[in-house]
């Protein structure tokens, strides 16, 4: 008897590590996969062995389908035929939904294939994901940015170039998509356009490939050929798009770091942020669905904004999301804070003033394209859910006070900064919208733009997430008041320069 | 005979795993916790199982005061019966220690609790820690901060709202709390008490609980409702209070990490942090006591200021010690870097011009509240122990030779800073202690303020523990020198703009 | 039959772990080195364990001449006898070689020891990278800093301690070694010279040891006492020499994080640099060859510029090279981007102007000092074979001109800043060469350098690396347009003020 338990247990072992294997080995690829192997196994060996080591090769969208729903990364009921029973490989990808694709599609040694895999690609499995996004502010993220006269000013007065021609600056028109490209668009998302042919050789001799425009690029609002929005590699990264990775901070961290928004320093140095970096490495970034406590003990991003969360007894805490805004009451990012917009194109907001923003310059909300109090409660809800899953109510109700404080006296902060420009631009100290200039290209408006976007817009951040560092000295309160005083003094001194030159140009005029 | 020992060798796989296993479900928890885990599985299931995964829910103070004293975590002697058999669960730490919590104690389902655990509580079983950390400076962070009037005039500058009146701005009195709470106070600590009673809905009916003031927060000097000061959880975060977690720098980056104060961001480019951040992962983090080469291979922020080290024959090398400023000759960190206090509430020190800091504007220190030479030495030589753990005896003198000659450089930069200052303040270009105004609220008040706050502070960190890119131009000597002459510019300009306007107040009264 | 296989099964455990033990246990230590740790056990404890678990310790050179070449990590072909059998431990490294090492070498317990290993002794067995560092411009980071007199002028500025004497700045006389060595030449690396000897009381009783000045110091360009340059230590630390270590992008950030080279903090944000953080505690970073895709499925700063990188074919992508600037066409970093020098040695370069620098004040380079087009060409090729391990031609080939087109944007960007500059020194409101004073101590001469140091740098890196963030917000071009904006308002409120001197001067003169 005992000489059989001890069989037993050794031949389970060896019973383990054969199955390990024959799954490790014998994945279904498509004929067609198998063929881009064979030559992309050299030409760009990388990514074929991240892809190897990927889910996507080892399972099937049949397999995946039989999961029970709560365990399932598949969002659709059915997939199509030919795409059923084999791994999800590079044909699969880049070739089957590639009509769509227009002259983006090229032949490609006997395959029709696409380089560009767009948010309507990766839809044909995860279909609700690629619809939830679709809502999400980040989907229209390059019009909100570009069909925004006011943000377009922005742009231009960042990335244009300026010259001096021996005694005042000019900047130069700014047309520059190169430029665009890899400063705002690179978040953004660039438009990718077919811009004709070009014949490369190859291992294979020569080969023709249609010129992309706008690529390389990965940001959150592409538009891409076939006419889709996004790029889901922006947080799943080619090729072993890896759940884990979407659900690390790192991966957020890529467009949300800057001193413009934040959040990922701002976690870096909240509690939260602590814990995972302390802790994390033994947690597990991979179950579906992600059980609080169990899984991991402190949030990361994915955690309050995206993932399926659970509780220990598997009850479940908060849906998968990708409309990340629909558990944000506030938008705490802007000139002012306000209500959220409804709608995930901000481009088509006008405000009283008939400027594209959803708040006056004073910081009166343009209420009509925000969310009413009725769905901020709602949102504030979804996301208290999971805040109450660790802390206690009074803790996260006291929490949700200071945010709304802060948000109050962040905008004043800003209001007052606006006075003090708009006094510059009455008495002629700067030129702006009067004087049908642009409000973002004298230091002094340079000035007020830092004063939302980097000082107040950090100090929410800080607030939302517990980061306090960046509601003081890091580009926080300590900037919003030093900012508002080198406003005032540069005025001041301006002020006192115009009189002197008014002073000049009467003398002479006197003496005629 | 080999049979035997096949069988024997799978037989003791099964017992450790049995062992495991009954030690993991079968912790003694007391009747009390068994009833609170009972509803909070439900209500805050992270928190439950995050203890479920800690030391403490799985040993009772009778079995770690078993231990050697080198390799115990726990300071009393001996601790109340009513805890002494049981894990340390909810009931242990939220409800036998609660007289003392005054009106902070509520009645909750049949048991008196206190929501705030205070480092009281905590010194029931680490009574040494929660004394030694009474004389570390941290422990009187909030009235270091709040009872200091120069350092409250800071505090109001910054968190004050401003505005602006069409020529000229005006700081708004400041009382704000809420503000100060998200602010400063974050890691200074808040003062928390009970400001009346709230009912709330729960899943077992209507429950009344203490409305809090100050909370959350878990800042360094925390009032506690018992009175007591500093928060265990600001550095052993709830509710895994995982050693490792203490002795990883995220966890002091929390506090350490804005330009005022850049201890993390230093270390994060030492030397010593890139070997931990390169190799850390495979360090033991837990191990009591902590073995120097063995455990882990370069220091953290806990091996130099806290943890109790041994070398490889396991002679004690550094005492564990919650005192963590025990081991700094210097304090670096101030207006002037200066021999560190003699004790932990500095809100005391009076100069010789009567203000309540240590140094006089001059540099010049207020010696009798600092501690001597002698006390300096005893420091030093007890942190260069540490050092001498790898480094050679010239290695750690010349290290210490460039730290005290640094301080010089930088106190000087500081003075050089402070003669414009002095020279605005005379000459009418801004406003002081003359004027009985705020030293802190105009522009070139404020560029004096990062003179020494985040340029001679990261220069000064950055030689102690060998981070250079903060000793040059990532907040150190480049902008040291830069804001001399930017603070030199705007006084030259402010006091020609003062001149123009005596000059353009004295013309019209000379025509009268 | 079966009782066989699980006897089998448990003898093998049995004596993989003994065979580990025995090679764990036995490593052939020389005598004098045994004799070394005897003592240094207890005298430094924590590098004794320390190397104990390096490589180093654990095979002797004639062992690791044995691998095949492709596996090898020592380049000689044959060691000196005396150390072929021998771990290489402290006698070896500390000893064998110090002749040359001069009167830094000193008499230590019956030994000939050098407290210094450079990178000559590094070379006795691994010449091949002694000597590809020898033409990698690190290896002279000294003298292309303190021997270059423009770049002199510079750390003077920074480092050199300011007064004000009531009405101007004076900038001091600046000879301050210490100061030097721990800011500028932290990174740069010292000079290393024996001044003196002095006797210390240790275990053992008096001992004499050489007195060092430039100590300690682990520079890229560290001039040591045998005359040699640079040190391996700088990314190879003491004593476990992992080559983990040096491949981990922590290694590099030690010097290339601050503003001024934010080459770490861009891969920080960049998609490489996110997958590395997320996912790379799951890769393998001791193998040699390191295999794309298998080992590493995202670059670190290694893979790119130094390591020996394999396909899953075991084909070379890269070789390995201390060159680090090989595959490099151009240096990025510089008042303007232009094409890589030729030599190590940058000192040695002189402009049209006579200044030793590689660009006129205006871009144009000083070409005859500079790599020509067609190596530009070899090494844009070497280092994108590397990118085409993981992307199509189109990526790399946009990528590339990507980062041309900001070249020239950048460049154009610091042209206008030094317009501006320029007209300062010409009509008297800032005081440069033609004065024959420092260019870099006036506040905006400093405005200047921040231009090209850290905002074109940063924006050029990003655009290398694919860290958008610096390359708009974080002292990227919201930067380089913000500070010609401000350098233009101070230039006019300085010339104001200017003429109001020269006016108020006048008008006394005319009364004469």
């Amino acid at each position: 008897m005992k000489r059989f338990w001890s069989l037993f247990f050794i031949l389970n072992l060896c019973l383990c590590s054969l199955t390990l294997q024959a799954q490790a080995e014998e994945p279904k690829i498509s004929e067609q996969t198998q063929e881009c192997i064979g030559c992309h196994v050299m030409a760009t060996p990388g990514i074929v062995s991240d892809w190897e080591k990927s889910r996507m090769a080892k399972i099937t969208p049949a397999q995946a389908l039989q999961s029970p729903e709560i365990n399932r990364r598949i969002s659709v009921t059915a997939v199509p035929e030919a795409m059923a029973n084999v791994v999800v490989g590079c044909y699969e990808c880049h070739s089957l939904n590639n009509a769509s694709h227009k002259e983006a599609a090229f032949e490609h040694n006997g395959f029709n294939i696409h380089t560009i895999v767009s948010s309507r690609d990766c839809a044909v499995c995860h279909e609700v994901e690629a619809d939830q996004y679709s809502h999400n502010i980040m989907s229209e993220a390059y019009a909100n940015l570009m069909h925004n006269p006011v943000h377009k000013m922005l742009v231009d007065s960042i990335n244009g170039i300026q010259d001096f021609d021996g005694s005042k600056t000019i900047l130069n028109p700014h047309n520059d998509e190169i430029t665009d490209a890899e400063s705002c668009l690179y978040c953004h998302g660039t438009i990718i356009k077919v811009d004709g042919k070009v014949t490369r050789e190859t291992a294979l001799g020569e080969m023709e490939f249609p010129r992309l425009k706008g690529w390389p690029n990965q940001g959150v609002g592409r538009i891409n050929p076939d006419g889709s929005k996004g790029s889901c590699t922006s947080c799943h990264p080619r090729h072993s798009f890896s759940m884990a990775m979407a659900r690390k901070p790192a991966t957020c961290s890529e467009c949300h770091k800057g001193p413009d928004v934040p959040a990922s320093k701002v976690y870096d140095v909240s509690k939260h942020g602590n814990i995972y970096k302390s802790l994390g490495t033994k947690w597990d970034f991979d179950a579906v669905p992600w059980k609080l406590g169990t899984d991991f003990s402190a949030p990361t991003c994915a955690t309050c904004h995206t993932s399926l969360i659970v509780d220990s007894a598997g009850e479940i805490i908060a849906q998968r999301s990708h409309q990340m805004n629909d558990r944000s009451p506030y938008r705490l990012f802007g000139i002012y804070a306000h209500a959220h917009p409804i709608k995930a194109d901000t481009s088509i907001i006008k405000n009283k003033a008939g400027l594209p923003l959803p708040v006056e310059l004073t910081g009166e909300p343009a209420s009509e394209y925000l969310i009413d109090a009725e769905t901020q409660t709602t949102r504030r809800q979804a996301m208290q859910k999971i805040c109450l899953g660790c802390h206690a109510t009074s803790w996260v109700e006291n929490q949700y006070k200071r945010l709304e404080h802060t948000i109050e006296q962040t905008n004043a902060m800003t209001l007052t900064a606006t006075k003090i420009l708009a006094t510059a631009w009455e008495k002629g100290a700067a030129k702006g919208l009067a004087q049908k200039e642009s409000i973002f290209d004298e230091a002094i408006e340079k000035m007020w733009v830092e004063q939302w976007l980097f000082f107040a817009n950090s100090t929410r951040f800080a607030s939302a997430m517990g980061g306090a560092d960046y509601g003081v000295f890091a580009d926080g309160r300590w900037y919003l008041s030093k900012n508002i005083q080198e406003m005032a003094d540069l005025l001041e001194l301006k002020l006192a320069l115009g009189q002197d030159k008014a002073a000049a140009e009467k003398k002479p005029a006197a003496k005629k």
